[in-house]
């Protein structure tokens, strides 16, 4: 054996491999896994979490993490040294058993909401969800800092130094702004109509259109794969194995948006350094600078109307009957209508924010006790009539529309908010410096997104989303940028004058 | 921690998991993984195959092998407790460095090889296949006994008991016999037309026809999936967890008896016992035997005039542009014809056993050192001419037609034509128990099913084929019933006087 840090990488990569095959099997899971698979699955993740857990928490490694300081590395390879140590110690203040019952949970818990979902059944999946919450909880306890709250370590896992102080206040000015401009689209009566986006689009020719758009955006099917799942997602083993999943149903938008979203995360792990995939440091910056590549792609880029311009025409080839007669202006109208409705994965770019400021103020309370998980369907109702004016007729459209919890993803929802206004500052930013309207004309994407490799993808972990938005931009983290730009959008679209 | 069996089982079910884990990454490489992913993916592999062999070689195992045997264990347990002894053997004899580094090469050499058949250029794949010989002859050399030969090594591993004396006794009974018999049918020139089963049959009706196809035989899609691969093949997690790939091409009989044929497979994973599966008693008695439940449903049954009674109308229905004037009688004695081919997965099943007894002595050359890697291609094209009356087009339908010496099975060739022979023994003994024509007419496909589960897929490793081949016909292991049932069919099809 070498150095120290010769060591520590080879540990290391043994330790990732372990959670390539964990990945690999929860995207197996998702995709494509026989039904009868999951209790004995279930079973092989967990052994294969404890196995992991092992690793990371042998001494040994714990040595290596101090020893190898002294050694000349990289930037590269210190920030592989630092998120490793980071992992490290979120694991290793966990009791193996603890951790691996909990894998073990997880595994089986996204069957079980599927399942609870598809039979509109919140019961069947409230035992699972108490028990997922209470393992999260015990997790964050043993991680607080003195006199910090459950639910702010729960946040700061997923976005370093957002904790709910900045959150609350972050949400309050999007709710004084954003709810009043719903009410004023409302009143005015006007409407883009979209009807002739439902329809019977077929499976077959909506997934060649997704796969063109994935590929036109930028996302390499030499080093990646799409496929379909009840919620689509991206994941990655490494930046040569990107894998994105999509949903088909009766409106072509949604799988056209839902796939340029998965493809501005899968342009992110893509873009990851090769000196850096496969190391702790090989991911992205953090939750919400990932979703603001992805909403970056949707929003920004997607729902633009120069974006459209070279490639709608194709998209009437495509669909002859569906779309023959409609014009580029009311196809651009018809993607950006803002109409509030009960599912977050549908929601349109204005409206998206307050589904997720519901997700955080129900967590919040879930995890601070003020609520329980039998409280939440009736709560979900009436904070989505408060907010949006619209009641889920069931709680398939309610609270088990989303997959996250069941992942054991609490503290996670905020990052989305946080990520369309880190992408609404990165195309401000952007905007300045290159004529973004005519790249997207000329289709040329590979610049925009070249721009984006350069500046924020190649980097991993190596710095935070707060560095990484300041560089980039040369300012701190502004939301004002996304209140102007949804306010000046939108005000254009629904033809209101702006304040 | 209880008892020693107690922490052998859980060391053995860690083990099973890493294991698991490279089972899931090669169904994916085969089946999805994105090409660029190859290089990457085949250093995670390594590094799995690594950590599996570490658990499998811990001295803390050993003991536990030795201890445990003091303890009252089920038969289920025992045989656990012996096939995993023998499995960490095997590996034991080998140093963990080539052991990883011959896991990452045959990690990468199916892609190699893939290019290589693609390119139809043996050159690429030769060096590849050098290295694997070189590795898999060491490996055997760590096992041999004083004075056994290396290829009667590799052989046990796949079919205990058949040593190359058996086997060179077993192929030259089978060319005694079939060789004249397929002369005889060439030279009385009669012919089984089937030009109709070649043409536009579109891969949608052709997968859904294979879905139908492998359900109807009794393969359980609530436990297993179906994919498409280059070569089909069928792998598994659990019982509960089986896979199939297929492939498609414009002759609908290839994927029909792929389909049946790895189904057979898949129907033996899913019928192994609750209480073996994930142990290493879990798996198929030994190759021959696994082989033996595939061809007894692809050829006892599957071209079977009585199985088609009450399938081919529904055939027929979902190609009636191609089918529908073909009548029963005509499509039976299409799916029988015997005509010598340059490709095993398309051969008939009269002349497959000689498509296996070419490459049983090649390999047997090769591992003896007769015969050099660079001598194939030519080899390979005499013996098909000599054997068949037939030569190869190029190495694609020649050498380079099948998977296996990528992945480094050698020594398994002869498995496939022992298969046949025990599929013979059985069926002649089940139409002696039941009246298996009436079973077919009547669609009763279940009770043939449970006969063949309750006799033998049930046991996983419990006994060996012999055993088994034994207690469910009574007999020894004897080729004459192969050989008859083969005479006995084609002598009827091709309309020839029996002897």
């Amino acid at each position: 054996m070498g150095t120290n840090w010769e060591e520590l990488k080879t540990r290391l990569a043994e330790a990732r491999a372990v959670e390539e095959a964990m990945i690999l099997f929860e995207w197996d899971n998702e995709t494509l896994a026989p039904a009868g698979a999951m209790e004995l699955t279930a079973k092989t993740m967990e052994r294969l979490s404890g196995i992991y857990f092992r690793m990371m928490t042998d001494p040994r490694m714990g040595e290596l993490f101090e020893s190898c300081r002294e050694e000349a590395l990289t930037p590269e390879q210190q920030a592989a040294v630092r998120e490793g140590k980071k992992k490290r110690e979120e694991l290793a203040g966990i009791p193996r058993e603890e951790y691996e019952a909990y894998s073990g949970l997880t595994a089986r818990a996204s069957a079980v909401w599927a399942k609870a979902r598809s039979m509109k059944d919140f019961d069947l999946f409230a035992p699972v969800l108490e028990e997922i919450l209470s393992y999260k909880k015990r997790f964050a306890s043993y991680r607080a800092k003195e006199g910090q709250a459950l639910y702010d370590v729960m946040l700061d896992e997923f976005e370093e130094g957002f904790s709910m102080e900045k959150l609350d206040r972050f949400f309050h000015q999007l709710k004084a702004e954003i709810v009043p401009l719903i009410k004023r689209i409302r009143e005015e009566g006007r409407h883009c109509p979209a009807d002739f986006l439902e329809g019977d689009y077929s499976e077959e020719k909506q997934e060649k259109l997704g796969r063109f758009l994935a590929q036109y955006v930028g996302f390499d099917f030499e080093r990646g794969v799409m496929a379909v799942s009840a919620h689509p997602f991206t994941t990655a083993l490494h930046n040569r194995d990107v894998r994105l999943t999509t949903h088909y149903d009766r409106w072509v938008d949604h799988s056209i948006f839902s796939v340029i979203h998965e493809s501005g995360h899968g342009i992110y792990e893509q873009g990851i350094g090769d000196s850096l995939t496969g190391t702790p440091a090989g991911e992205g910056a953090s939750m919400g600078m990932h979703e603001s590549q992805s909403r970056f792609f949707e929003n920004m880029i997607g729902r633009n109307r120069a974006f459209w311009e070279p490639v709608y025409p194709e998209v009437q080839k495509l669909f002859p009957d569906q779309l023959g007669n409609v014009s580029l202006e009311e196809f651009y109208r018809a993607i950006n209508r803002a109409e509030p409705g009960p599912i977050r994965i549908d929601a349109d770019e204005l409206t998206y924010s307050l589904h997720i400021m519901i997700r955080y103020e129900l967590e919040k309370g879930l995890v601070a006790g003020d609520i329980g998980v039998a409280d939440l369907p009736g709560l979900w109702n009436e904070k989505y009539e408060e907010y949006l004016g619209v009641r889920p007729k069931d709680v398939s459209e309610g609270v088990l529309q989303d997959i996250h919890w069941s992942q054991g993803s609490m503290g996670y929802f905020p990052s989305y908010a946080l990520g369309s206004a880190f992408a609404a500052q990165i195309y401000a930013h952007m905007a300045e410096e290159m004529d973004m309207d005519g790249l997207l004309r000329a289709g040329r994407l590979d610049m925009i997104r070249e721009y984006l490799r350069e500046h924020i993808h190649r980097f991993g972990k190596m710095k935070t989303s707060r560095e990484l938005l300041k560089e980039t931009t040369g300012k701190e983290f502004d939301p004002g940028f996304y209140i102007d730009y949804l306010k000046e959008k939108f005000c254009r679209i629904y033809g209101l004058d702006g304040e």
